[in-house]
């Protein structure tokens, strides 16, 4: 283990921040940093929405469910995956872009998190910290009007960035040995190791809590996934020249 | 800037490694790193296959188009969107899965991504190069039978570990205000920047290849986006029970 990997071991979501402000060169060096991530087959299909305005700001606390930090956090960003700039990269050489492809989706989303992962980490390697927000799939049309995206543009999620002014506990993960495979996908075993690892999440919730807060990781995720999950979502993507194929 | 952004900013893909074994403790370090990444609503949505069979590395490296590093590389990893797992945590509580929205598609794909980068960024900092195999996708459903994907999951990308055996250059990225918009999305000025990139991509290319590669960035994107881009993908992830609605 080494100091990286321990930066690394210790995220937690950070949702109070100090007023202490950011200064734009060093959210420059942030995004820097996210192009300096892998992007597949060099598309990099990422382009970063700093939020300022203080009435879109408070519009995205709405977009996203009333998440207050929305507004409160010295930095908002909205990552969005942006094939704009590659039917850019056409026209200036006289070719017509093939869009619309599930293909294209997956590289250019994938490639937005990449970066983004790597803005949190330089973020957090600065005292910082960090709340990914896909909240704003919430109201996601709304978002995309609100920052004038093109078509070929989606807003994957926001980020919120700014120095903690809260130090929650990190959050007990999986077993590694349900999350690691040797070969094959095997998931024997998987259910007797899940039921374990509930009783250590009930027990981070009813610490975090005083008490009142018990739930299992197995109950938090039925919950969840017995329920439609923003079903407009493909709709809006098809609109938006994505996912047609 | 300091030690971990320096360390992000010099990443490169390698695709040349030493013989150097990766022990299997610190395979599980990599990986309890990338599960401290952040997990939408704590899904947990990321599984990793490692690759250690001979024969099944030879058929991976087919299923690539050809990329002998996959088989070569000291440690190969497949990482997948596990949806099964959330389907077994619902069983386990006597519900029903309401699967396969798109949005739930998009969660467990950026879960994968940012769990993958914190797995690099770990072994970047150990000293190890990794590239990224989106062409697992060139075959996405005989890796998914290679590797006995069950239904809601699917193979994102493979990733190649090991020590470098080579010392490639720093691609350059975009200019920073092409990829960072303030307020909106606003691509006044870019195609004069890219232009400009252009050039410095050029360059890039001449210098490694001793003159023989001529290609600027739009011209590569351009001869890219034209074509078809693995269109048996949308077929393949709805019969996974992926983007179904």
């Amino acid at each position: 283990m080494n100091a990286v990997i321990e930066l690394l071991n210790s995220h937690r979501s950070i949702r109070k921040f100090t007023d202490q402000p950011i200064p734009q060169e060093t959210l420059n060096t942030l995004v820097q940093a996210g192009q300096a991530a892998a992007t597949s087959s060099f598309i990099q299909a990422c382009t970063v929405i700093q939020v300022n305005d203080k009435d879109t700001r408070s519009q995205l606390v709405e977009c996203s469910g009333g998440q207050v930090y929305v507004g409160e956090a010295p930095a908002f960003l909205v990552f969005c995956a942006d094939m704009q700039r590659l039917k850019l990269a056409c026209e200036m050489n006289d070719a017509e872009i093939n869009a619309g492809f599930t293909e294209q989706f997956i590289t250019a989303t994938v490639d937005v998190a990449l970066f983004a992962q790597n803005v949190s980490i330089a973020a957090e390697s600065l005292g910082m910290g960090v709340a990914y927000i896909g909240g704003i799939r919430n109201q996601i049309a709304r978002v995309s009007e609100l920052l004038d995206l093109p078509e070929l543009v989606y807003p994957v999620f926001g980020l919120c960035l700014g120095y903690p002014d809260q130090n929650p506990e990190v959050k007990p993960r999986l077993p590694v040995d349900v999350v690691l495979k040797q070969d094959s996908y095997n998931d024997n075993g998987n259910k007797e190791t899940i039921a374990e690892y509930d009783k250590s999440v009930r027990e981070y919730y009813q610490t975090r809590t005083g008490g009142n807060k018990e739930m299992t990781w197995s109950e938090q995720m039925s919950g969840m996934m017995i329920k439609e999950a923003r079903p407009h979502m493909l709709n809006f993507l098809k609109e938006k020249g994505f996912l047609l194929k």
